[in-house]
């Protein structure tokens, strides 16, 4: 990606989704979130040479909510490997992001880390041996680390919202524990699962800290190669919970959604991008963040599903 | 991919692969699929330069059954574009290949082409204005141009074989008929189905026939760069059924199974891969070509969620 | 029940039934019960004494459709006893009374005989040995009987017309041969099922038909009087698809309607009932029908949930 | 039913139970019921005359766990009328007695007021106004009354063993109440939920408790006749969670389950019946408790659905 190409574009885009009728729906079941301004947009691409470029309100914070997952994900693959895949699954999912029902269905092992359910699972996985403060604590730090940026923190009074509002999530965390898969108590593992989706972060910091997906971290690899091959295969096929399908034959990249509005692309090898637009479509995915990056893929070619012209046999 | 790198690979994996105690199971309800020697194992990869390389049984034919699905969305999406997705959707499924369960929750709309639900449906779209017989042909013309070799044909024994044990897709293409969603009598498109599912191909014509979607074809594009993009999107997040999440997770490459055996893999402008191994995993997909798909994959790292090691700035 | 006293009470229902504004909606999926009057309305009552008091179109004949299940159950219950159970299951069910979603999610075995997949299995065991037209004889034999009454034909229009459209039962039939439970040919199966589906019979004939469920026929008992049992308990459970617990508490007895706007009560020992009224309500049973016998029923205490004032030891 | 001969009919079918090698599977979920001597049972009858026959352990405290269901469905019906169906639905179900998965499907309206969560809703609906102390002082009272009997009492024990382990029903709670169909905490619900659950009683209690629905209560009707009608329908087409259908076959009267092994079955006008044996089938109701009532109901013709030998015209 070219660099000085990309600041028009960006402000293109910036422009059209500031003129979009439509911007969906801000999430209004957890209160703290319902009072966002649906008017704003940010986006933030980071290239391989360390250069990064922004446009609308990259330097608000919003609440990344399940973009967190990705991060939560990768601290246990890196503490458990493999052996992390016993308590979740690796499939897409066919119903809304918090449902019971698949869970049932699946005899409570989550169809995936990124539905609720299975980050549930995987805060868990990330209590034992540690107390909510400490797991917290180091889902704070590697965020930092990963962003390069200290001021990073969680938002209290937007964890604190959920906690009080978050019904559903507790019936899946009740529901995870009564199939065995669930360490702690439910109130230990919601409250720190809570705390980790308020964190309260820029675009500009998200996109950094979806470097090290990308292999474009400045300290280089911060978890295993093979952990971020795995990480980016699950944003592929379920970073949009049960619209991850369309999300992929639109944008062709890996990304993760979250209920803020946010969503972290991460093109591996040459690019992370965050973007940011607080109305949601009917499965709870940013609107405008979702047809901004649509815009994006199809100027520059990102899909990883486009073929590049002319590199057939025939045109040689 | 070097070439000459490849064939010691190669090499290897077929001797793996001919090691290997569990083979899967052949497919049963097909009766002229079920009496295929499970020790049967090929593989075949085109490349860019309009080389290609192939290791085992890679000129013995077979039945390429739902591999031929890729094909028939082709020429469906370049004769209705956009129009096509009104009667398919573009999202994962849960259940078996073969689920009316998933078609009645949807009200008829199939959740993807390539379950067989949604294939059948992309057939009786092909039949507006043509007869079978036709429509055939036309399938048969492209499958040739697509693999460069007039020696491709429909096996009518496996053809009939399905018509007549075919039990539950004639319940899927009843049912997609209650929901409005077949304009033709069940046994036209059946039969028509039928037939191009019987395609009888080698492993070196299906990689071949893969090329275009990968951009490498001789010919050029056959079918417009947008719609290549869209094919190898639901490639990667429908190509195999319920175990798409996993095939993604294990190989990272947009692919598509056929309970023949046979597995077409795409890397975009890099090669396209056909392999083949006749006994299936629980999904309905080939357990060892899968196996030799992610040997292949990890070793070359071919998976589009792979990061290239020293490309970030900090090693520079 | 009072015969004298019915008769002004059955002209109030009739009076009443005529002025509802509300009629529900006439079956439109068989092209030849879409044109019937929804301004009919019939009733008749069979007593033990062998009286029967009728109202309204009670002479006119109107399609059986799956009032016929109740019938065709009986003869295959004589036929195998406690070996047909194999095949159907005796549970209620959840989705609309053509659903494939809960055949599938049993295996293949229907929850009940009494839905389409259920009665379709029935019916498949009843030409085990016979051709459709000796089976459909037996059928029509066996209802002239039950009915006293030679005149009693099985409508070919009818007949034909489902045949041609019938494409949900078409799929349930292809889906239950899939899994193995169903013997014969799907045509053969289903051509006998729509013929019998097909019968003509008036609200009087119909009445009369199920005097042998509550065991006042004159000819004594038509099938064993534990198979008596075994029908009422299911027509109670599930004689009106996913509406049979509404029924229940509503009326509070055994009972099959049928997409034709006839529903067959019994009231063991004491009253056959048949009730005719086109227009269906949102799970395919007669909207006024039912509400005729809930009148009915609420007037004469007949529900056997009821208790009749005064028996107690308080009171002696 | 006569008095006197049915001691030696009970008398057989203690002796016949003691002697069953397979007793089904005692309830290990809640630890204070997993102790349970499965060796355990017992019978008792209440007649219209007053009198009472009992068998067995008839006089051995149990818990009576979801009996109690109907009990509070009493009482709310009496509080509230039919406004109360707003909240819960009158529909059996199809899965396990505590799945999460009918009640997302139904968007939060349980099927059914016996089953876990639509009997938590009820019990919500009783604390309207109450607190959990006096809504229990209510249950208890009422409850007595019913069996004429003031040492009832509610087992502490089993209410905290099951509060620390019922996270099935901690997950039905708080689904309810992201739906809105919980007024109260989670806490509060369930705590009274628990304790109703935990009353602990003898068979004769019990059998006595019953009295009111089969209209043979010393005090005369305790709840509305309406009502009464209401519960029996209910207890008929859903007392059995999904095995409710093949208990109204087996033995086709009203009746309600709980996992303490406990059964409860009304004949209105003419009798109310308690048996207990704690081992369970595989839908959570007592094995050996329904093989006593099916051989008492075959053996005395107590089906509703039966038909009294000699009532015809024909053979009159």
């Amino acid at each position: 990606m070219n660099f000085d190409a990309l600041r028009p574009l960006l402000d293109d885009i910036c422009a059209r989704m500031a003129a979009m009728p439509d911007r969906g729906t801000v999430a209004s079941y957890i209160p703290e979130l319902a009072c966002i301004d649906p008017a704003r947009f940010a986006m933030s691409i980071c290239l391989p040479d360390g250069r990064q470029i922004s446009v609308g309100d990259a330097k608000v914070e919003f609440s990344i909510q399940s973009v967190s997952k990705v991060f939560t994900l990768a601290i246990a693959l890196g503490r458990y490997g493999d052996r992390f895949w016993s308590r979740v699954g690796r499939e897409p999912s066919t119903h809304v992001f918090n449902s019971v029902q698949e869970l049932e269905a699946r005899e409570g092992i989550p169809p995936n880390p990124f539905v609720n359910s299975g980050a549930i699972a995987t805060t868990d996985s990330l209590l034992v041996g540690a107390t909510p403060k400490e797991t917290l604590a180091e889902i704070v730090r590697f965020m930092r680390q990963a962003a390069s940026d200290d001021a990073i923190f969680i938002d209290p009074q937007v964890a604190a919202s959920e906690k009080e509002t978050g019904d559903r999530n507790w019936a899946l965390a009740y529901f995870l524990r009564s199939c065995g898969n669930l360490r702690h108590d439910c109130a230990l593992t919601l409250g720190t699962y809570f705390h980790h989706c308020a964190l309260a972060m820029t675009c500009e910091q998200l996109a950094r800290a979806g470097r090290f997906l990308a292999g474009i971290h400045p300290d280089g690899n911060l978890i295993a190669p093979g952990h971020i091959r795995s990480i980016n295969a699950l944003m592929m096929t379920c970073g949009h919970y049960n619209g991850s399908g369309e999300f992929a034959y639109r944008v062709g990249v890996p990304a993760k959604s979250g209920v803020g509005g946010g969503i972290l692309a991460v093109l591996p090898n040459r690019a992370s991008i965050a973007v940011w637009s607080p109305g949601l479509d009917r499965y709870g995915n940013s609107l405008l963040g979702t047809q901004a990056l649509e815009i994006l893929s199809q100027d520059l070619g990102l899909s990883m599903f486009s073929i590049t012209p002319g590199i057939g046999p025939s045109r040689i």
